[in-house]
């Protein structure tokens, strides 16, 4: 088991109506001049905008609204954002949507302090030393923004989807309404769930398989998001499974389901290409390559895909062949993603094969010109990721 | 599902030498005069007392040593900590021990902030508003006070044994090395995992019972000290075991394996004022009692027992018979018990019974006169809480 460090400081409040404590928490946490930034449709929508509006005005908050935030969110919005924020002299910021508002929201938390170009940041060119504190009320649950240390941005500027983890920008609170979510088409909440499982399943398959107590929260979180996304599909007004996807999605990425285990985490570093090159949705673009990254690493620990397959994917242990065990659990998990019309190789994300070229230039980003290796279950050189990018291209 | 905050903002530093990093976590929250809070032998005995006074001599921290904490922690301790605090400055308190010294200091970091007599906060009289700020080396996994929220004093003037819950004196930080635990004897051991495993069945039999990722996480969690305390008691010194059971403790009581969901805690109402009276270990007398709390509620929801029996206790579901599964969940509750040296009635632990007057004065005090009820799975007047302890008295 390795050492590791737990630290969640933000203050979920969870539950209905929880979006009337928005201006209340957001002035015990210092905040006079908020940028309230949004996607779009969503918050209009769901009515929020107006209502925390009024509460702010109510309330004696100011604020400046920026919209526009897209899916694999832009570095041109937040430079735009930081300027806004310099010209109004805000203090906080409040995002109101998924993880591309929340990302998109940290990014010019950290730019507003940082003195060079916010980029250098992702392109592990500077560290972030303070922020300006970032609030969420969340309306996507997926990518688990709302509690982690994790920040992605794409630049447009060469396609580059790059991620910085830092505890300084951690949001102050969480607003959770699991009722924003009943409107959320089905694509985007099987996005989700394969995005909150993922977070989880990128700390478990781990070379440290000895921390008993993360390992069964951790197969107990996936086994509720499994069977919660059926529900919710069935029913999109099913607030208790809604929750439970919901309250997951924090759960499974502010690093609970990973205490005393080395992360991995070379599923998503293959995806952001994917996603950056593509624009496709993060979820999707984790379900069609992580069949084909788990057939390739397995051997490195045969017993751990067992482990996962029976205790998660709820295959029957085979003792006398793990390795049928342990591809009856991927087979599984492809039986999964298919039920709930998620893509399961490249072909069926994108409608095409990639070209050579394509894969080759994937690679060579993601392995920064092979100088960077990813994962730690099993440790990914530039030919490796090349040959995943090919298997899950069939 | 009712809703809820979940709020756990204590830096958590685990495992092997991370006792270390005490003085750099006192500087980063802002310490530079420090009480250091202890009992008496297990910190000079793990060599804590002069690695971490050396620690702060070469680190330029300042220091005022306080010893001499029992379980269940007094009053007068507190009060005399107060006068040493406000006589030589300190800015910081640092707990060595486990949840008696946790709760020693946060007391003390309480009455150096609020006004009138800090046992005000205990009496239900007063509110803190602020605290000063504590950490923690944590030595004992039990109490869970590292990162709850809850503090627990008795006042000797009186037998009086009352706990105090708020945001305000959660520990800034929790150092935990298991190293420190080996040398924990058996009944401490078992004390502790018996206190851990209760922080989460108080949360788990509630009303609410639609919450199934708290549910899972909180069976996962109540699965895995069960195993882990047997693994303990054979080898002292297995550091996986022992991890298991200490970050288990810190997960019991964050509230994590409560979220969505009302709490019970009336079996730790009953004990308190079995300890207050008797001074005897928590953990014991948690076991001592809780068979015959669950005996006496078990038909307010028998389908919870059940799933307790089946998903915790390890007991085969008796479709036909609901409540002799339920009973038999219990029973292996008493079994689990036993198998670790823990008391399951009152004479076990007392070694006698109790007189028709004890039990009618302990009633009296935690029902504050028959004004004050505990409990959420069944509500608990003075009449019932006579009715547990005769119970358990048998």
């Amino acid at each position: 088991m390795i050492n590791f460090t737990y630290y969640t400081p933000t203050e979920v409040v969870f539950g209905k109506g929880t979006e009337e404590k928005t201006a209340e928490l957001v002035k015990k946490y210092g905040g006079t001049n908020v940028l309230i930034h949004y996607g779009g449709k969503s918050a209009q929508k769901l009515g929020l905008l107006d209502k925390i509006t009024k509460q702010f005005d109510n309330q004696g908050l100011k604020y400046t609204l920026l919209g526009g935030v897209v899916p694999n969110p832009r570095l041109s919005l937040v430079k735009k954002g930081i300027e806004i924020c310099k010209a109004n002299s805000i203090d906080f910021i409040l995002a109101i949507g998924g993880g591309s508002v929340i990302d998109s929201s940290k990014a010019i938390g950290y730019g507003l302090d940082y003195e060079g170009d916010v980029w250098d940041l992702f392109d592990n060119k500077g560290v972030a030393k303070t922020s300006k504190p970032v609030g969420a009320i969340l309306t996507i649950p997926a990518a688990g923004s709302e509690m982690s240390d994790s920040c992605v941005i794409t630049n447009e500027n060469g396609d580059l989807k790059r991620g910085y983890n830092s505890n300084v920008c951690r949001c102050k609170f969480a607003v959770m309404n699991p009722e924003f979510t009943f409107t959320l088409p089905e694509f985007q909440t099987a996005c989700g769930a394969t995005d909150i499982m993922m977070h989880t399943m990128e700390r478990y398959f781990s070379p440290d398989t000895d921390m008993k107590l993360t390992d069964s929260i951790a197969e107990a979180l996936m086994r509720t998001v499994r069977d919660s996304v059926f529900d919710v599909l069935k029913d999109p007004k099913d607030y208790n499974a809604r929750a439970q996807l919901m309250w997951a999605s924090s759960l499974a990425h502010n690093d609970l389901t990973g205490c005393g285990m080395k992360r991995d985490f070379a599923t998503h570093r293959l995806e952001h290409e994917l996603s950056a090159m593509f624009d496709v949705a993060h979820g999707a673009g984790l379900a069609a390559l992580w069949p084909s990254w788990a057939r390739y690493v397995m051997n490195c620990n045969i017993a751990r895909f067992v482990q996962f397959a029976v205790n998660v994917a709820g295959v029957e242990n085979n003792f006398a062949d793990p390795e049928k065990t342990a591809l009856k659990g991927i087979e599984a998990m492809e039986r999964f993603y298919k039920a709930i019309k998620m893509p399961t190789t490249i072909p069926e994300l994108l409608g095409r094969k990639l070209s050579e070229e394509e894969i080759l230039e994937m690679a060579d980003k993601c392995s920064r010109g092979d100088t960077l290796t990813h994962g730690s279950f099993k440790v990914l050189k530039m030919k490796d990721m090349i040959e995943i990018y090919k298997l899950a291209n069939k």
